[in-house]
């Protein structure tokens, strides 16, 4: 087959708006929450206790398990994110992990969504204070100050049960909102190497009359070797009658991201996001979104000199994506997926099968990426190559025979 | 009790902090996903199929029905949210509606995902067409052109049966994205009151080399009634290799947001929103979280002149708020706490308890609004009255009876 013929084929049939189009469709595997027959419940996960002995409580949990995640899936072992207030974050958490990494902006990953029983305060709160933060007593916080004694059950007896079930990779991440915040921050400060990744969003750092922020920046400034990535977000607050109660989330919110920025560790990475809009509930999701973005940074937009040096170089840079917590990472199949496409497109066909090639070898059952590689043999002519693989998309995926049979006359001819 | 008195117990014990912290935990009712027993599956909806005469299959979709939708429910009736690739979105959309109308910045909603089946090109497209966007000729795309057929599926078989079986308020949104933007922008151009919202996120609008948009934009001349509110987003698009793909989705995109905000009817509201860092699947995800922000516009934050008038401007506000369609809306309990709040921080106590009684007596199983109430009357010194709705809080909750305790002590300690 000419080089001409090859181009005049592309200029009929197109090389690129199917996969773009597919790319929602096919190139990537279907949620396990639609898996159900129909007139079945929607299932998203699991609801577990553990008799905490740190708590002297039996602990509510739920986990979301991605089929990747499981043992001798696709993507395991995954990073492990763990959430607090769990009766109120799981869902949405969930919802927003399962659509950010079919995507790849960011790795499957399973969800420990740890829920509130009678105690929040106490729970999440650091120190004993009765202090709301204009300087006043509330009576309601007087069990407050279990924070370590919280901190120690997701150490010593959550993560021990549910990482010795799982088998996740050792990379975790903390996502807390308000005291959630301020607890996830006190766990950064206090015990850094107990998660890789901190999301604290619209934080109670005006905590025990600022009393916590001070010691937070003396502990930071002494800290020389956190290997982290921080985000830190608020709400947007406006004086209500008398009082501002910027002093309360906002305010000190942006003074523990300065001490974070001033800290020398050669290895922590870390943000402050105010959301304009949005007020101390409705921040949360946002901030769920673009804090994950910003712990993944780089995950999914690579560096133009590394796309450039092909598979190798690809595979070099998630491995080392995490090497500072000695974990070798995988490139994701979505992004593999893209780069084929940007291969082929300036006509680098061999290192465009290098990818797909790639990525069905690491994912075995993706009929997208048997299509997307059908698609690219059928563009250079090589029609054999093709109906195999356009074959193995049907075995795959019975649903699609009949668009398959389509695209095999259309090629039959174009002989 | 003397006015100066009133001032040091709100100095002393604080009138705002409690109820903004407790805000997270108290004021809003548990998602039904945590209301199962431990070591019992979350179950987020319900999967239906419909044997559809038009699309001669049996269609599966997919129903999230919140607690408070069902028929007797608090807030029903409900408004119905109908989204496309329901295989791919019912997840995380069903948690964004849940998080969103739990901070009031949405009604509670009924949600209808519409899966795929095996022609997913077929079904939403308007016209057939096989041109890919760059002048090619697409084989895949040999089925294309039955978007009319489903839109009549879902006008005269699927919301007939779900709103029968629901009876959910006549308002609906419709939730798009790519050829599934393009066949919602298409039935609000050809049945601009099948849907009151349209949310249409980087949409196919390129199709059929532009014909359908450059038909579109002299539909929307013509039109001068249209009520909707009508939210066109778009990724960010780079060029690759010799093609600039800005044509196929954002260029068409930002065309079509000109007709609709040249179009003349006065109850048309649109705008177009451009996401920088988000690609052709990502920009999904939050384009659903803002284009459900702008379809709900001024529905959490009310004018301040509606504000400063007390209850019966703020109820006439929501009654008249989607007046446009013969609906009277309640106002949401989480507005209507945050206005008590604002009251009470004023000293307009009188106010404030005709907030949280309005909140009662529409939400009589709120914990949230019983607490909020007895706080008020422990601020006036109203012992009585505050005791009567802290133990209401511990006969609706039970778990927080330690908590109430501590408040009520405290409060007979003031005395």
């Amino acid at each position: 087959m000419s080089k001409q013929h090859k181009k005049d084929l592309s200029l009929i049939y197109g090389k690129m708006s199917k996969l773009l189009c597919l790319s929602l469709v096919l190139m990537i595997p279907s949620p396990a929450v639609m898996a159900a027959s129909p007139e079945a419940a929607l299932t998203i996960g699991q609801n577990y206790t553990l008799a905490s002995t740190y708590l002297k409580e039996d602990r509510p949990y739920s986990v979301y398990l991605p089929d990747a995640c499981k043992t001798g899936g696709a993507s395991a072992p995954c990073p492990m994110l763990y959430i607090l207030d769990g009766e109120r974050t799981f869902h949405h958490a969930s919802g927003v992990l399962e659509t950010m990494s079919l995507h790849g902006q960011i790795p499957q990953m399973i969800m420990v969504a740890i829920a509130n029983t009678a105690d929040r305060t106490g729970d999440l709160t650091p120190t004993h204070s009765l202090d709301d933060g204009f300087g006043r007593q509330d009576p309601s916080r007087s069990t407050s100050g279990g924070g370590e004694r919280f901190l120690d059950f997701i150490e010593h007896e959550l993560i021990p049960e549910v990482e010795e079930r799982y088998k996740p990779m050792p990379y975790r991440i903390l996502v807390g909102h308000s005291f959630g915040g301020l607890i996830t921050l006190h766990s950064l400060v206090n015990r850094p190497a107990l998660f890789q990744g901190h999301i604290a969003i619209d934080s109670s750092l005006y905590w025990d009359n600022n009393s916590w922020l001070r010691q937070a920046e003396a502990k930071l400034e002494q800290m020389k070797t956190i290997k982290n990535r921080v985000y830190v977000s608020v709400a947007e607050y406006a004086p209500k009658g008398n009082m501002d109660i910027s002093n309360r989330f906002e305010r000190p919110g942006e003074r523990f991201s300065y001490a974070l920025k001033a800290n020398q560790s050669p290895h922590l990475q870390s943000t402050y996001q105010q959301f304009a809009g949005e007020d101390h509930g409705s921040v949360g999701l946002p901030s769920l979104y673009y804090g994950l973005k910003f712990v993944f940074d780089g995950y999914k937009n690579l560096p133009p000199s590394v796309e450039s040096q092909g598979l190798e170089a690809v595979k070099a840079y998630y491995r080392d994506y995490l090497g500072l917590y000695g974990i070798a990472l995988s490139p994701p199949m979505a992004i593999i997926a893209n780069l084929a496409l940007t291969a082929e497109l300036n006509n680098r066909y061999d290192e465009s099968i290098a990818y797909h090639t790639y990525n069905i070898k690491t994912h075995p059952k993706s009929a997208g990426s048997h299509y997307a590689l059908a698609e690219t043999y059928r563009h250079m002519g090589k029609t054999d190559q093709a109906t195999i693989h356009y074959k193995k998309v049907v075995e795959l995926h019975p649903k699609w025979a009949e668009h398959i049979e389509v695209m095999m006359s259309s090629m039959s001819q174009e002989q």
